[in-house]
């Protein structure tokens, strides 16, 4: 065979040196979920496309990975149907099940169907893989690795609290500074009520986004072209020169949206949230930032995105509040909140960082050099009985040249070596050496034990 | 909405409480495998089809879950292949990934396509989901996990030995009894050979196999209809007779098949693997089983199966030795051994014997009551002390009844529960009740850590 074999674009094989780096992270934050309460689930990769579908907008049902059905897939298509190449169409007829997307639909889909077993306020947290058709590129991935932490089934605001605290506690384990930022639903749709352009929520808050980047001119012109009247535009200006700490913001905004019942209770929300916040000796830098408005579809309190302050990346971690995700299955009136940590961009942070460099990789701890049958009885008890000690040990299985065996070390970063040859085993005794330092010793084998305990790591 | 939602068949959801029991199976499994110097990797969940196609059989062609290609993917069919309604042709051309179908081919892609980072002997484990279409029935689903230990790149036959050894060690740790049953694939290449019956030495094996279940005459009777000769019948009694120890076994086999190089060869193998074991003190019982032909196809020496001895499930793990698997993918002479564990049967026996049971599921380890805003800045403070010693502590979000508050706690096994209201604040002190002996205590917030570290586990 010519040319090497491959996989599908977007998807990554992960070494063993890059499996050791992302389970430092998926250990880091699963600490932390379970030190404030939150348990795992996982759900199959698998749903029913019926479960998919209409929940994440038009682009959103492009980007499903579907599966073919099995079997004869085409016998419920007629010949018009498949002569018309209507792809959207006959994709529905011949898959059923489509790869999962993300694990916010999945969550709430198991909620319902198991609403019965489970003991609300349920505090869940889920690591998996998430599949999208996406173009590939630089940080982008077909498949890729999230890590959600939700509660549902309370209202309360110690809950937007305890994942602010979470998000602070995770980057802070990491070791990787962070801005958290926190708007809020409400505010939006009362800034939208005030300017009396309900419909357009998203079109103002995606113009008021780019103010840092292209100043108050060009955001107002940006406005105008979307439609908004030039009354509206000028009720806006106050909103854009918002200045001070976060109690005075909400001040200010108090005041300006007076009128609406909605954004009200959303500053209250906020109000409420930063007076915790302010007590709770945060790592990070925690802001109010009213640009903030990720999937507005869906969330109807807090909004919540994580910013790296030293690499430029997207958000590392984001979510909110979502009074009716759960509505979309059948069952209503059931608040959650939460949010999701990206794996994928969380490894380039710390990679670009060079905080991985100091991580002790976890390889084996000794090597046992093979010289041969003859050896063999004699190196396998050895082996054997570090093993007992919970030492990660290997016992070369060939019989090679030491210099390769040696290299074999070296190359896995293996930091000790046993040397059980021929006059080692007439002394009843080992050779051990310490790869880094160059040093060797001898040990008499009754000594192995006291030598393991003292110098070795042992296995977790 | 009327009906709940629902999964695809046989995939499953996996609860709180279940993700605890597979997480002891897997952190059992990984543990060992690190203590014999086996390092992680993963590979996609997708694999190109060109990968997968041809490795498993037709039937296992038929087996494989293909993702339908994003886009137009009508594209390249044309009305007359449409209409043609051939759905497997069809499928090649509208799919072109699949979901892996095991670990042991994308491992030896895995190889192929990085050969020049690996270093030889290449030890890694890989546990993740595998998918396959196949009906789903008790005990058989068609997301499952597998959990794959191999060694590629030495010929060597410690590196068998220390696979029995890991099986050993695994289920020992699970508290498993367990029967390692190993053949060898060049005795069974050689007992065809004997015959003269090369080209059907899967029939042989197949009857030798129902030896237990349907007696001499029987399977005597199969090979007949099967289309061997009297004499290849004749021929072959002394070998449903064989009886003794696995030496003694040997020996008659020796004597048997002395004009079989092949079969000499196995023989060979199989005495020096039960060389070491001898010597191993294995704690589960190791047996040689002639009749053993799990993967015929790809094995080429060892062949490797373990059964429980108390719980009747088919294998719960098997592997064996492969000389070829990486030549479909155009690396020749690299030769490899491995096993895989079935973490489902597996959950399954320990859920049988009740082994479970026993297991102490750790959910959070305290819950501070809510009592309202009034003291939420007492109880996030004890919260916050507790978290700081590593305690998995929750505070219940609402200010529920108290009631509703420990049935909570009860429902979710948490063991202790802390009470800090208007009094206990007013004594700078906290009520702790322990749920399962019903005692409480009063103890002064500065005292909390002490009794923290005394009474509370730690989270790891």
């Amino acid at each position: 065979m010519s040319s090497k074999p491959s996989i599908p674009k977007g998807t990554r094989d992960f070494s063993t040196e890059e499996m050791q780096r992302r389970e430092y992270i998926f250990d880091t934050v699963r600490q932390v979920f379970r030190l404030y309460g939150y348990q795992p689930i996982e759900t199959p990769a698998m749903e029913n496309l019926s479960s998919l579908l209409g929940k994440y907008g038009d682009e959103g049902d492009k980007l499903l990975f579907r599966i073919l059905n099995s079997g004869d897939y085409l016998s419920g298509v007629n010949d018009e149907e498949l002569t018309g190449r209507d792809s959207s169409r006959m994709s529905s007829k011949i898959c059923e099940k489509g790869l999962r997307y993300d694990l916010t639909v999945p969550f709430a889909r198991y909620v319902v169907q198991h609403r019965d077993e489970i003991v609300f306020p349920f505090k869940r947290y889920q690591i998996q893989p998430v599949w999208r058709a996406d173009r590939p590129q630089k940080g982008r991935y077909r498949e890729f690795f999230q890590c959600d932490v939700d509660v549902i089934g309370s209202d309360s605001l110690l809950n937007e609290y305890e994942l602010v605290k979470i998000i602070d506690e995770v980057f802070s384990r990491l070791r990787i500074s962070v801005v958290i930022k926190i708007n809020n639903r409400k505010i939006l749709s009362g800034i939208a009520e005030y300017l009396g352009e309900s419909s357009r929520i998203t079109d103002i808050t995606v113009a008021i986004d780019k103010l840092d980047k292209i100043g108050t001119d060009a955001v107002n012109e940006e406005l105008r072209a979307k439609g908004l009247s030039d009354d509206s535009v000028k009720k806006l200006q106050p909103l854009l020169a918002l200045e001070g700490s976060t109690p005075e913001k909400l001040s200010q905004l108090e005041r300006i949206l007076s009128e609406s019942a909605t954004g009200l209770k959303g500053i209250e929300e906020m109000r409420i949230l930063f007076s915790y916040i302010s007590n709770a000796g945060l790592k990070g830098k925690v802001e109010l930032d009213l640009t903030l408005a990720r999937g507005l579809n869906y969330y109807t309190g807090a909004i919540i995105e994580v910013k790296s302050v030293d690499v430029a990346i997207g958000s590392i971690c984001g979510g909110g509040r979502y009074d009716n995700l759960t509505g979309v299955f059948g069952m209503d009136g059931v608040s959650g909140v939460g949010v999701s940590f990206g794996a994928d961009r969380i490894y380039d942070v710390l990679n670009h960082l060079g905080l991985f460099k100091e991580m002790v990789m976890s390889s084996s701890e000794v090597l046992v050099i093979n010289f041969g049958s003859a050896e063999t009885a004699y190196s396998l008890s050895v082996v054997e009985e570090l093993r007992k000690l919970s030492v990660n040990t290997e016992l070369y299985p060939d019989a090679a040249k030491l210099k390769k065996q040696m290299s074999y070390a070296d190359s896995k970063k293996i930091p000790w070596i046993i040397i059980a040859g021929d006059d080692e085993i007439k002394s009843n005794s080992l050779t051990i050496k310490n790869m880094s330092l160059g040093t060797q010793e001898k040990v008499s084998l009754g000594d192995l034990r006291t030598y393991a305990e003292n110098n070795f790591r042992k296995s977790k």
